[in-house]
């Protein structure tokens, strides 16, 4: 490291402590990025950072993000001594169960912690969902003189963030949106776990950002602060152009004989090696002490307050000149859908029932977005490339790369990037999140689409063509195991609809839903609309429902989406053979399961034990419901490539089947 | 398109005619990209690339992969004029059921296709595989004067291609690798499923190649002939570098009103505008018609034939000077393990037993590496940066990076891509490949885990850290639903072993496995020993078997890996209490699935309905072997960050909570 003003040094080394010291306590951890990126902290979170650690959700606040998570570290120690509601004990809690302090940064757990890392790639990606969302949200709501939407969205990244394809994905969109408000900091410190990382990762990161349409800049020396200030009004001086500065660092700065290896990434330093760092760094405080006057240098309370208490008053002048737009941003800010939503819903769903259409349910999801789109300007929807398979436009609809302030991203093939993107506009506030692919494809995605599961976000993922129904194209695009995977996804609601009604009724349900994504999936192909009384739509919205009933119920058919009409067909096979035949539609299963006791025996009285489902989907995982003694009738091994209709009969997807499954029940 | 010698462009335009007829008559299907990359595979195929169609499996062939697979026609355009075993009857069947020419090149189907391709970014994947594999093998066994492992890897990609991150993945470790072997024709055409790429994809492409190190040339004009064979010369001059071959096109060319437009993409051109296309080729002949020069000018039969027979000689002498590495490099070829194998792995399996330790599944795995891997030299190995906390670098491992005929592959954090780069290796041939990430990652991998499922490769994924015992990573890193992913992947064997017996076990079956991939679920924590007969221990294999017994069965605990012993501890403490229990251990419950009926009803008696499962995985996938009347111990949520211990007594995952459960049964 080089020598530098004494002042800023020792306000770095007060994270370098603090990191190595709660590793320590924790016996696990990563001490190196958090003390490799110490210096650049220092001078962003002093200098140019604007937040208010006493009100971590000042809508204006620029946001930060901790890409190369495992170094959470350096995320609780800048909370805690810039003042945010983090104490010292709680650092001493680090790992521990029920502390405030995970391993990797989790939303929802400190305060300031603006999104979920560690899956490494994933926060640049979340960042320009950020950068994206302030952007298209300041182009909507800022007037002349009025910039209430107006900040930046910094992130942290290292070499394991680069590597992974997602870093392109978003990179590349990130340039061609010209995020110019983004403002990474690569720290680049030649180390990943598995050593030096020259002999797999040897990319020319300037020429690649650079294809990419940004500014880079550097490398600079991440431990000279000047360099870091200079870089960082050089970069907020490009409005046009996210940029990527480019540090050089040591790994561990400031351990003797571990700095620059990777043997400080992912463990402890050992007590003996803090104690000469301690020494190095000139740092004779103990474990967890850090001394008034450091803690004052860093306190960050005042300056955030007045920097809010600055806002507010841009903010009554905007309310006065704009009350509509104002209130409008503050409701959308507050994630609360317009206040008649719910009844307009209701009312599109009766007209979809009245209807009665027989269509695909990607075309009644086109239909719904047409009607809800104009109710909720807080839509901003996308598709990895497919938006006319997927049928995500609306009419209302304006892509962002040509309108500033529209409502659609066309996000190009790149669905992992698109779904973390998403994560990051829900985080922001202020937008309602959609994005589609081919069901197929959400496995390009997985790991994002849990993420919003685990982080409670409002982000719903469209996945049309789901199942082997949309025939030519094959098993590569015939989704099997996918549906289950969803399903059994904490936290993640998924719908399967099986026509309009229930197509309308799952949006409705997504949108409503505050605590978490959802996935809507749905049909290539047309789909018959069922009869329903008004109970049963209203029963929709429980996950699964007697779509059918018999006055004695021998027989249950369970049933999701394109198979419903499968096993109403069934149905009346089997009522002309004088069954007692009840079908339960079960467009959610994981909602079902969260209903009550006593409405799930209803619907699946526990003695009746002939039971048969059947879905062109993994038939494994209606087992759950059909128990021992009843039967699936569903796939069991890839699709193939032909017409839907002949892909139903030879992998045997049928009434027919049905009939023979209810027929061989003991 | 620029004017040609008469001759080319006419025998470009036989692929330009096949694929929009094959795709009117299927009226499905992508006429685009075959139509723009007719000039360049005339060249490539009939100039450069060496194939013996009457032996697609001849081992030195070059190989080709269209990464951009929705231009599936091209493929079997190709494969038919040059005279593979596909007539044109089965190209009028295209798309159909049970037809050679299913919608995307699929491995196994047509001959000459190398693999499956469609889901965008892997086929350029396997590519990189492919090259990996070739100069791996080559650097092992080409001796002085016998380079008898010697080919060339092409790929033609699209734009598609490059806007998925695994292009960024695997591009930039064949840059690291040096993969001189490999070339790449991008399809720049400018036009994507939404339209004009420019709204979302400005990459400068040049640029980005450059800073993996690549070679790139071009742009050229892909209708220029000349320029295109310049391009590959060039290409196969640099045997340092990969090469990308920038190719300016027009998709559809050929179609009067269609080409360089997205109408042209993925849907039929339709009777009209195909009798308008043929005027403006000047390509006078009925649908699916070829006039006998054209073939004759296609036909590779005489030229492929010279060419295997020259290499058989080159064969012949090859194992004559070096008869032992002949048949070595013989048997790696056609995909056998070395004779003895199976006793030596049986060997091992007792010595584990014998020697009962109480250790991680993961250090399990390691051991038996080192006990298999001296015997395997089929061995490649790798991991996603996770050498040392995946455990599979084994004592006679030497990175390909510093030894070219090295057997471990330092991936760098790509899960993706090297999930997908396996799959090419598996496919070349003379390999065994494996390699490593957190079960968590595997997220990131999904879809390449898939399609060596959907491909029936040997490819086997080690997953480690495979539950809330991992600790203090924390809800990121702490798989939940993973597991039952991976169960429900047809084709897909996943093994997740409860000690050191089973581990090798799983490793044994694994290897043994000729028709598909494995998946190996590993724990990070200690995991105790358990006693087994011979007979038990010949049952793992089974998938599941029972571990412990009672004379008369009262209950069955079902359970799997770490949680074995979890359920042994219930069933001592129900024991106690005068019940009959039995324990079953099913590390591998798609393999206990695939047993005979009878085997599957000694394991677990209909009449027994007394049935928990425990395992610190979601709990939804167990009912389907505890029932209607059964109880699952699992996980329902995300994990937390805190030490393993305290996580499994916060979670519920315990002896009591299992015997709670039993005792609340019915």
């Amino acid at each position: 490291m080089p020598a530098q003003p004494l002042n800023q040094r020792h306000l770095a080394n007060a994270i370098r402590a603090l990191a190595m010291d709660a590793v320590q306590k924790a016996n696990s951890g990563h001490p190196g990025a958090p003390m490799g990126m110490a210096d650049i902290a220092e001078v962003l979170w002093r200098q140019f950072l604007r937040f208010n650690p006493q009100n971590p959700a000042w809508a204006n606040r620029d946001r930060f993000v901790l890409s190369n998570g495992h170094g959470s570290m350096l995320q609780y120690a800048l909370l805690h001594l810039t003042g945010y509601d983090l104490s010292i004990d709680d650092l001493k809690q680090f790992r521990q169960l029920h502390s405030k302090t995970p391993g990797h940064p989790e939303y929802g757990y400190a305060p300031g912690v603006e999104t979920t890392t560690g899956p490494l790639g994933q926060g640049i990606a979340n960042a320009v969902g950020m950068a994206l969302a302030e952007k298209t949200l300041a182009a909507q709501f800022n007037r002349d003189g009025f910039p209430v939407v107006d900040h930046f969205t910094y992130c942290f990244l290292g070499d394991g963030c680069l590597m992974e394809g997602i870093s392109h994905e978003v990179a590349s969109l990130a340039g061609t949106l010209g995020l110019g408000k983004l403002i990474a900091y690569y720290d680049d410190n030649g180390i990943s776990i598995d050593g030096e990382v020259e002999g797999w990762f040897t990319d020319d990161t300037v020429q690649r950002f650079q294809s990419y349409g940004w500014q880079v800049i550097g490398p600079i020396d991440g431990h000279d602060s000047d360099a870091i200030r200079a870089a960082t009004l050089e970069a907020q001086a490009d409005g046009a152009r996210p940029t990527l500065v480019i540090c050089k660092t040591v790994i561990g700065a400031g351990s003797p004989n571990k700095q620059g290896k990777e043997d400080c990434h992912g463990a402890p330093l050992g007590d003996a090696e803090i104690a000469l760092t301690r020494e190095a760094l000139g740092w004779p405080h103990a474990p967890f002490e850090i001394p008034q006057d450091i803690y004052e240098a860093w306190d960050g309370r005042a300056k955030g307050e007045a920097l809010e208490l600055n806002w507010n008053g841009l903010w009554s002048s905007y309310a006065k000149a704009h009350p509509e737009l104002a209130a409008e941003l503050q409701r959308r800010l507050a994630g609360e859908l317009p206040a008649d939503f719910a009844a307009q819903a209701d009312a599109w769903i009766a007209a979809c029932d009245a209807k009665a259409e027989t269509i695909a349910s990607r075309k009644a999801s086109q239909n719904t977005l047409n009607a809800f789109g104009p109710l909720l300007p807080e839509l901003l929807g996308g598709s990895a490339d497919l938006a006319g398979s997927n049928l995500t436009l609306w009419k209302g609809c304006h892509g962002v790369q040509e309108h500033a302030d529209g409502n659609y991203v066309f996000y190009g093939v790149r669905e992992f990037g698109m779904s973390a993107i998403m994560n990051g506009v829900a985080l922001h506030g202020g937008f309602v999140p959609y994005g589609a692919t081919f069901l197929m494809f959400m496995e390009y995605a997985r790991n994002a689409v849990r993420m919003a599961a685990l982080m409670k976000q409002r982000v719903i993922h469209v996945y049309t063509h789901d199942s082997i129904g949309l025939g030519e194209d094959g098993p590569t695009h015939q989704p099997v195991e996918q549906l289950a995977s969803l399903r059994q996804t904490p936290n993640l609601a998924s719908w399967r609809p099986a026509d309009t009604v229930e197509s309308a009724v799952a949006w409705r349900e997504a949108l409503l839903r505050g605590d978490g994504p959802t996935a809507l999936v749905f049909s290539r192909q047309n789909l018959p609309h069922q009869t329903r009384t008004a109970q049963q739509i209203a029963d929709i919205a429980r996950g699964g429902y007697v779509l059918r009933d018999a006055e004695k119920v021998d027989v249950i058919l369970i049933s999701a989406g394109s198979e419903v009409s499968v096993a109403q067909a069934a149905a009346d096979q089997l009522a002309a053979q004088g069954l007692g035949v009840r079908v339960v539609s079960m467009p959610s299963p994981d909602t079902f399961l969260r209903q009550d006791a006593a409405y799930r025996e209803q619907v699946l009285p526990s003695a009746v034990r002939k039971r048969v489902a059947v879905e062109a989907s993994i038939a494994d995982y209606w087992h759950r419901f059909t128990g021992l003694d009843g039967a699936v009738v569903g796939m069991t091994t890839y699709g193939e490539s032909a017409p839907a209709g002949a892909l139903y009969k030879h992998f045997g997807i049928t009434a027919e089947a049905v009939v023979a499954a209810v027929q061989d029940l003991a």
